[in-house]
């Protein structure tokens, strides 16, 4: 299925005045400020943020899953689901593929199906922590860490045809995320692990085409819950490095210890050049892939400033790759997406509120209270009518949450698929 | 030195104009929700946060201390220093002693003093985690849970003696925070450490009078560093309901292990008529006492938003006493305290907003959704207009850190006081 | 298959001599100390400990499952499996089943069959936390504290088909695992949540027959993200004093918060006479379920400390569940488990060398160091020979390890089951 | 005081036969295995562990300090401290000394006192976390890292005044452990204080003399609660690494935050050549400086592992700097210290029982049970009487706790320097 336009527009009409109201009043408060609001405007229009393939299904956890109706069935399904996701918020005009549970079948179809809904491909998505039916090697112990040579050209061999597959599609970069690691002290011999890990990226990192980057996630625990090959940013620079210019590291909030303080690691990589992409999502204890913004929103407005501040200052980093990577294992998958791309703009358009130039002042000055104030300031001001003004240029819904319950969406949708499907690869 | 009203009035009135139109915007907006904003407002500048005296000062780490000019060397000088607090927010309306630190050598010049500003002696607090000098017995291995009975007596009479200087100030409540526990393992025999803790505190307890209520804080770590008597809000209420019905347990946002869920612990507490005091500041790592709201703004949100709950659901619990317990090691400590109280406010506001019969609406349709959305609108709100109007009513100041500084307060201490003075207990 | 006592003693006999000497040289080294050394070794031959049905085959996470070779397919082989533990180690007599995964077709056969394998059926375990195929009612927002009664019922009465379904195989306990809990802020209302589990609860009690007990666990998070109804100590305590005094609390050593202090909860509920069961397994990171003994060694004696010192000192407490809950993603499942009871066993003699006469005199004393060197003198002995001794007159192996790799078992399971049987409810 | 050789001796041989006894049983037990125990001794007899000069008084927290009797009042009497530890335990060699609080008045006569005592001068610790009497420019806000050149200057000008006083006693390296960072958010520009540090380090390396190398320590908190300008592993090594080859990462045990793998750090750091030291210490939730091995003594035992193995294994790295950095609040600090000396020799001769060729073997195999078994085998294994031989050998007490108390050394220490002095640095 596909939104109308005309149908959001629609709904649009009736809050078009209350919303102009609103952001007028904004407005004019942000402009005495000295504030460059269509700067904040542009800026939030053109941000977009890449869909993984896999949330659009009803996630689980090891206990078990509770599926949700009318889930994707299908690559197709998939993109259509992002299209809704895009009509709606106009902030999710990428999909980013997991393989192997997304290959395309027919290349052209899907990619003009994609093109149709103004979606983009972004990173693909290699999988070397399950074992595929009839896969002749077992990830059991490891994939580009494995003790067994045979093991490693598998897991290599899968990430240059999942760059291949990528290609075809428009993709411009590899993510690696690797679940390698150990059990139980003693299992792995860490120098080894490392070393073999370094060697195989190589390899892949030799199969890139020019125009790409390898992003190299990095983990500290699950679902090796004794240690992980690439447990910290630290190590995943270290091997980004090792590889070469076209390979970065990759940050994903839910991959860190408790308390660790992540903007920091955001902004030493972006000062170095290698940050290449950022995995949103939230979480309370560990790896939760809760809804982005809905557990620690301020910390998510302190990377955004992290991030801005990159973004306006280093331009020895790249372009980041930007993707949500949640899992909804109680909610309709489509409407916690679209409250995680919500949270998203919403830290970005704060971040974007904050006076560099007087923070920058406040912090030479030693006067913390006025650096702290004023990134409060900004936090605390109401930027919804701002968001509102940057969907509604870009043609989508003035609130997409009500916009897809009032177009029944759901229900829709099953109607198209059933109530029993179950999403490739969950 | 008091801050005179005139002058806040001066400085308010350069900027009424534009506060009123913030404020009748949000006002406008709320009511077409259905808000109750006069009622929002009217708790809002009921609601009164005690100053600990030791806030007033610089605090320090175990690795030294940075000394802060203007400090209040005596009482008088430190419930001055409230009083400039409590003229510019009007939320600062108490002070909380510790003893033996503030012991009034004047009550009744004390007394007048503190009226004169409007300020009221909120819980007492006694200190057996340090050795006074000349005392008899060392806390050097525990006070209410020590194995010598000397050493128990010495801190059950030291802590009646708090009650007595606390009800002649018009104190209403004792808080006993218990530094006692091990370091290594093997040290304390943990049975006999509670039991030992508990014929204590029930002996300090036949010493309260019958409209006093005695708080009984907990912590997981710090001091001691592998066990602590008092380790969780369990242990708490197994001692309070030990001692009777005058006894309650003491929420400090910062004892808590990492992730701990806080406003489950507040609402449960709450239900069975418990939770008798609460303890403000925040943190990132462990009893860090940063500034209130400065690190996890939306957590505090959320506890309050139990708080506000409980307070309108659980008549079974007592009001509760409320203080800021953080220290500033390098800002000055009333713009700190400032910085704090407006957070509070805000957190307590945003909650306020909260519409609790649609929030259980949709937790009985298990709406998840929104739920969230219902929580986030709240928090989203940008809710300042509403404070300032709160502080203009009661007479303070529209913006607090600006009045602060535009006042030269600290200077103004500087001069009366001189630079180097420490205040006492630091 | 059975193992056949025979070839254990053969096995046995070759290692004889060499145990005899080691066992000597302990021993007469211990008599040195005054260390009772007949009664260390009968209490570690009585010690027993329940294996969970759902052990015996191979565990998994979110992110796949990497399944063993021979698992058992029904409760016939799991009962087999645990025959073969206890037949190697002598000290895992006792079966905990999982319904509904472990529903006897046959109960007289499977009474007999545990019974020549001299196997009791210990606490008997429910399970809310996933729907079951046809069930009329979904667990996804919750069971004992679902907001829907009828859900609520569900859950009740499956507790009680459990406790009727043990006892007709000996089970004396239920233990009740809740799930119940939130993955987002407001989803739950706190009051509401608990007040519906302590309802249900008392529910369940109501069925319990009078010489069972109900052991309420505890988890801080996960499967739910934000909050768990029953999230610590504290709360289950509450529970276990609201339902009665056949009620307990369940520790899982996996369930808490990093860096709690587990052996001062094992020592106050002890002494409240409150603790019931215990769930052995180590982790690093979460509820990782490692092979006990695997990660914190050290932590897991402080708290066999503990417990030693209820059991001798805590009349009021009853006899504990023992269970191992760990789960094996790359070990042989059998293995693995002959590695936890090897580890448990070796806690609980370390414990039990504690001299508690001269560790109560140093902890009088505070001689700090002295408390520490007693537990330590007592943690760095060696105890193997000690716990071979115990195995040998139980007739057990020597080395259940070795003895399971000797006799091939693995080997033997693959041929009788196939390679590609799963394990129920895996 | 100074310890007389005989009468260590003569408590030596009140209980030599038993110790005898014991090694025979336990060095032919391990020579059946093929254990080569005079190389294991012999490498225990070398390893050498510097004290910090501050270790020997008591420490303290921010809640206060509870001194101990017969402190070292001057840098003469913590070498004679020094010289008891290593009378005793004859593994502690060496001392590290902090500056300013250790500066020698009489280089000669140190100099002359630590070599009668066979005591070297380990690593010197700079300190610009505190600010000195008289200082021109204050570390409040900052040393090395500091947004104002000028206190740059002082804190780059202090460390090369601590190079030149080590040198004059025969030290090799600096040690820079850099409290810098901020307690709020926006305080800080993490990219402006990450190359001011840099810029900074880079000015103490060119005063580096060609034979000393430079250890860089890194810590997530405390004393600043938001962030630490070096927070990590990561940090430390890309700061290493800018400075040149005699740069290294130094770590510390408490100096990471929950759940670390530290083992895992340790040895990829080897493998790059760049551990240069290593500080001993223990904790249960932070940075909490317990006696060594009191808390985690198998998390130490696997750190030695990856220390031994770097040791076999990684020529491209230096010999490392050891030092025990302990505080003792409770505890004499000399018994203390000789509690921590043992910690260190246990853990140290157990992962040199590892079998490294059989675990490679079963690393390659995946046999991930036998990894553990061998792991755990050795550190089962009671390893005193082999330390027991070590330090006899080397002329110490067969057991240094005992001989400490029954020489009566803290009295004697009280006799001679009374009951109330205080450190320097405390």
């Amino acid at each position: 299925m596909k939104i109308k336009q005309h149908s959001i527009l629609d709904l649009n009409n009736k809050s078009l005045e209350s919303h102009q109201e609103r952001f007028d009043f904004l407005s004019n408060s942000l402009v005495k400020k000295e504030v460059n609001i269509d700067n904040i405007i542009s800026k939030v229009k053109d941000f977009q943020v890449a869909i993984p393939s896999w949330a659009l299904g009803a996630g689980g956890t090891r206990f078990g899953r509770f599926s949700y109706y009318g889930e994707p069935s299908n690559l197709e399904q998939k993109i259509q689901d992002v299209g809704i996701l895009h009509a709606l918020t106009q902030t999710a005009g990428a999909i980013s593929l997991h393989i192997p549970w997304d290959i395309p079948e027919d290349y052209k179809a899907i990619k003009e199906l994609a093109n149709s809904l103004d979606i983009k491909f972004d990173a693909v998505n290699s999988n070397t922590f399950q074992d595929q039916k009839n896969a002749k090697e077992s990830y059991k112990y490891g994939s580009l860490s494995n003790t067994n040579e045979a093991v490693r050209q598998q897991a290599i061999q899968h990430n240059i045809d999942v760059i291949n597959i990528g290609n075809q599609l428009g993709s411009k970069s590899l993510t690696v995320w690797l679940a390698d690691g150990s059990c139980f002290p003693g299992q792995n011999n860490f120098q080894t692990a490392l070393q073999n890990t370094e060697n195989s990226l190589k390899e892949i990192y030799k199969g890139l085409p020019n125009d790409w980057s390898m992003l190299i996630e990095y983990k500290p625990y699950e679902p090796n819950f004794y240690s992980t090959v690439i447990q910290d940013w630290g190590t995943s620079f270290m091997l980004a490095n090792a590889c070469g210019e076209k390979a970065y590291s990759l940050v994903d909030l839910g991959h860190h210890l408790p308390n660790s303080n992540i903007e920091q690691i955001v902004s030493i990589l972006m000062s170095k050049g290698k940050l290449g992409g950022f995995h949103f999502n939230d979480s309370k204890y560990g790896d939760d892939d809760l809804t982005v913004g809905s557990i620690k929103p301020y910390a998510l407005f302190l990377i955004f400033n992290e991030l801005v501040y990159g973004m306006q200052n280093n331009p020895q980093n790249p372009d980041l790759a930007w993707m949500i990577d949640a899992s909804h294992n109680i909610k309709d998958p489509l409407e916690d997406l679209i409250q995680s791309l919500e949270a998203i703009q919403e830290a970005y358009a704060k971040a974007l509120l904050i006076d560099q130039d007087l923070l920058k002042a406040a912090q030479l000055d030693n006067d913390v209270v006025k650096c702290q104030e004023i990134l409060q300031d900004a936090y605390r001001t109401d930027v919804r009518p701002l968001l509102e003004k940057a969907r509604l240029e870009n043609g989508g819904a003035l609130n997409p949450i009500n916009a897809y319950r009032s177009l029944d969406i759901r229900n829709q949708l099953i109607t198209e698929r059933g109530k029993n499907t179950v999403a490739t690869g969950l």
